[in-house]
């Protein structure tokens, strides 16, 4: 007996649930978890549907796609762990929480390696025995840094790019790469403090809130699909410093909350928004 | 077009989803929300349907039996508003919240009538073009005055009776005729602090956070199963009078979201936990 | 025996803390509670100070003045209710919350009157006895529309005007006349989605949560000093009317929350920011 | 030029604040953060004040005595870094975000060493270069046990004893000698669910909320003085082991919150209440 989750989105239409519960039952498929979604405003329907039974992937998906409408996008996901690489700067907070949390079974996710454009983190990473490549972009124009990090990421075949605090703006070709692939957290509640500095933002701006949002990286700085986001309150005694050290804790628990959605397969991308099922 | 809810559980079993989603598009219903929950531990099957189309209660609902296990237990629930009475004693924060929720739309429900054992909240009800009925414990036993307030209720047909601050005990006979159909707020964070003077027994043991409970009423005091909670912050400058004071919003907004769901058809009582769908 | 609030800013200096409880304790003048904060950035002291006993107030401020640095700005609010304004135009929530919460003594305030841009809400506000004023601003630009507002509320002479989603832009010369006396209630969490529409807004980004910013009003939308802010979640399942509907909550306890601050004298407004001791 | 901390506490009397701030004052000690707190019903007064310098001790404290009632219980501390000796089982959560909460310098603290009764957590320990001392209690009774247990600890002088998830109860002998300097974490939301299994005490009462509590250790089982408690919401998908595995992250942050409070002299014991400034 195999565990199995099936995504399906396609444009709305009766009947959808029922003629895919229909070949889950056909091919002896027990349902343990399903939830669907239709967004109105667009008719486009979500469902994910997690199996368990034996499965022969090519006669269920061809059952699936004859049922279902053209256009439909379905995929079956074993439960392999998902393979990961993080990008970091010189902040230990998101990279550390991941570690542990890989290491203590909260986070079911394979780290396959850390690139660091300091090697502040190297020695923090190697007590997990991961490796840690330190690519410096001392020198090197941003095409030419990225290129650099791009031949140590392809060897790993990974499924996401984990952006725990990596401190440089991506450039479209390097973003097109890892289409929907690469997570970052942005230490604000966007789409408030865009940009750089947030917390200096915050704090000149006066507010009584801070957070940390976890999205999608497009080409759009900071526009991408949100994913995940949480606030702390902070007060007027919070100067730009003490929200910065504040908003550790949000980001590293929003970025490592969004990581356990999209590596368990409840992240679906539609549009520029998330539907999280 | 009408819009309807179908409310099922029964023993878990294979195709459950496939074959209530089949007569559901036999019979030509739109599914526009389904949630479905295996609670594994009991074995028990829950979903819950919102419909859309043109229904013959009848014939859908024996298709639906015929396709079920035996036991199944079924309800379809038409969109008509679901009517309630209040029960007070002279605390006005929840009664108020309730009043003003119906009254700007955010609750949609039929207030019955209001019932207390003062008359300290008359004027209140009365603002709202509400009848309020003051039927007083003095001089009455804990029967005689249950009896004197079931001639005032039953007459009324509710759905449901929401106890808002209402500060006496049920007994088993009173409780019995409203079988999972009496929703209480409790102001403590359940099962801290069960019994009388919850926020002064919060003080007492220097809590830092303080809550509320909303549960359907059973013979076991405080014991029933729980519909909503929520919490906020307290520190060492509350006062015991001071948690009371600062615990009202919880309170109001917890029962009211309870209500919400229940007059929703959102809530199934198992055993003595509910599942909200 | 009075109580008495004292509330003291100036530039940062040593000794301040000292001199001014001399001062209390001098005129034996018992501090309930006192709170002081310095900023550091700007390097300004401020402090409030609940004092009880008996008052000369001609003497006892003639001594602070003697004591505190040239420019030190301090006021001593006796115990008296703050007086309150609100303008509305159609949405009841706001307005309930305060009459409510005003009505049941949450809200130790006086409303002096209610004035409205449409008739929406003058039965509600005369269900509680207060009178309302509709002030239609139809075939009347802003400056004709705001000159007859001001008809109305100046001879109520308010301690502060409540904008409880007031949906009109003031004039600058409005705002004037009311300097950090105008709170308004805005559907956002501020600086995200300043402007109209803000939920739709929020829909469009897909953001996971919305919130509420209550502010003081000055002549950039939106920009004021910040008094309150709080957030609930939303998912990929809210509409923009669903967040809308959602967002009330937190739209009534954020201002109800902020008027308080303010009527209990803990608010000081310096540079863009609020200090709340 | 030092920083230090100064905490007061004693019978309320009037000019207390007076006294002290005279006092910093004269001995030219400039106050960068005060915070008092007076307990009206027991009468008490607590300040805490954060001064910058050249301190006098002797001379400071002295007059400090001289000014202030007989029965004043005051405290000067240094900035230097409190140790800990933390104290484990099993379960790598708690002891990991300390170890990771010290390394990135989030939490300012020295972990002198960690005792475990297994050797689960030595690897983890290890990694970042804190000694690990496994005393199991196979073949030991309590007595045994927690005596070859002090002989670890008591070499290292520490400030404070850590439970960081340490599923022995301890005898009173062991808790005089540290009295209150053990921080307990407890995984459930207090008082509700004392004493073992509280996710499957939780799982069984069926609430919508689970929390954890941090406090000092008496000899009452998990009645000691609370420091931080946080919660989160939970629903009736989550198993006794789901609730457990959610709770994982309050646990550890509400943990390292209360120890970032005690070592930075902001909580006094008071009774069996904490308050802290």
């Amino acid at each position: 007996m195999e565990k199995k989750t099936l995504l399906t989105h396609c444009s709305d239409a009766p009947g959808l649930i029922s003629k895919i519960t229909n070949i889950c039952y056909k091919h002896q498929l027990n349902i343990i978890h399903n939830n669907e979604f239709v967004d109105n405003t667009s008719g486009h329907f979500f469902m994910r549907t997690e199996l368990e039974g034996y499965f022969n992937d090519t006669t269920f998906l061809a059952d699936l796609d004859q049922a279902l409408p053209s256009g439909t996008k379905r995929k079956l996901m074993g439960s392999a762990r998902k393979r990961i690489i993080i990008m970091v700067t010189k902040e230990a907070h998101c990279l550390g929480d991941i570690l542990m949390k890989t290491y203590d079974g909260s986070l079911e996710v394979d780290i396959a390696a850390v690139v660091g454009n300091y090697d502040t983190l190297q020695g923090l990473t190697e007590k997990f025995d991961i490796p840690y490549h330190y690519v410096s972009h001392e020198g090197l124009n941003r095409q030419e840094h990225e290129q650099k990090i791009l031949e140590v990421i392809e060897p790993y075949h990974v499924d996401f790019v984990v952006l725990a605090k990596y401190m440089r703006v991506l450039t479209p070709g390097f973003v097109e790469k890892f289409h929907h692939k690469i997570i970052n957290i942005h230490h604000s509640f966007l789409p408030a403090f865009i940009g750089a500095k947030p917390y200096q933002q915050a704090y000149e701006r006066g507010v009584k809130i801070i957070g940390a949002t976890a999205h999608f990286v497009t080409n759009d700085l900071d526009e991408g699909p949100i994913i995940k986001q949480d606030v702390i309150p902070v007060d007027h005694t919070f100067s730009a410093q003490d929200m910065a050290q504040a908003g550790r804790d949000v980001e590293k628990n929003v970025l490592s909350k969004a990581i356990n959605k999209v590596i368990n397969d409840h992240v679906f991308v539609y549009g520029n928004k998330t539907v999280i099922l």
